[in-house]
């Protein structure tokens, strides 16, 4: 798993904080980290869909649909991709034994059940929202962190 | 996840049907792969105490433990380690609102979230053993393919 994931997480958090659209600038500002790996992150973002771009004075970065539709996952499968970690390479076709490719249409046992783990994985991150994740932090905190973030937000745009 | 995993656990799943130690080399031959690669796996596995290697003319390799008793988490451990995919940086720690340390001993609730679905993956891994595979690669090939395995094994012994 790629560290974008990290950085693409924390952003979409603080986007649930944001009251106008916040320059990709400013979000490198508050995680103190290059603008350039920011931006990568961001347009794995603006590519899934998950946030968008606007123009101008005022411009910046805004969360497409409402944080309790944007789960975990859409987060971590537009940064790292949809595909699973385990790849079959089909080794049941080698060797003196192998398998005809016709009777191997379906994935062997093996790769089942890597693929049962995957689907779990994903249905873990599926269930959670960016939205709770904000909540989350707030109850971590004991204070509102997010306020303070929009806060913070609002007092440099 | 690395290659090896999916060598690994064709492996385990081939051992179950040794009647005897199983050299490297023939582990090698049986899936056309580099001795030199499928040793690794085998180190691997070896280190994990999943399998051990026999010495002596008739030496080789042997599951330790019986099949029932290796899950497919202990092979993927084995070859990729336990630690989680996800790793975090403290970004919470960064920037002009970081947490301060003492309010990170417990992980972030983004990391919590990530934990969780680790979790989710090792638990799906863990309730599949390498006996399974082994009967399940049998009824998806309708026929006794780990008696086939066996047979080559102890005909090439
Ligand atoms: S052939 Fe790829 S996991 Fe079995
Ligand atoms: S600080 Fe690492 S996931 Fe939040």
């Amino acid at each position: 798993m790629s560290g974008g994931v990290e950085w693409a997480l924390h952003c979409c958090v603080v986007l649930t904080a944001a009251a106008r659209p916040v320059p990709a600038l400013r979000l490198a500002e508050l995680h103190d980290v290059s603008p350039t790996y920011l931006a990568k992150q961001l347009q794995a973002l603006s590519r899934a869909g998950i946030v968008r771009s606007t123009q101008g004075q005022a411009g910046g970065y805004v969360l497409t649909r409402p944080a309790d539709q944007v789960s975990v996952l859409d987060v971590v499968e537009a940064v790292d991709g949809a595909r699973p970690a385990f790849v079959c390479t089909e080794i049941r076709q080698r060797g003196p034994l192998a398998s005809p490719p016709e009777k191997c249409t379906a994935p062997c046992a093996i790769a089942r059940a890597m693929y049962a783990a995957d689907d779990a994985w994903r249905a873990s991150l599926r269930a959670v929202t960016v939205a709770e994740l904000a909540r989350t932090v707030n109850g971590d905190s004991g204070a509102d962190v997010m306020g303070t973030v929009g806060a913070w937000l609002q007092q440099r745009a």
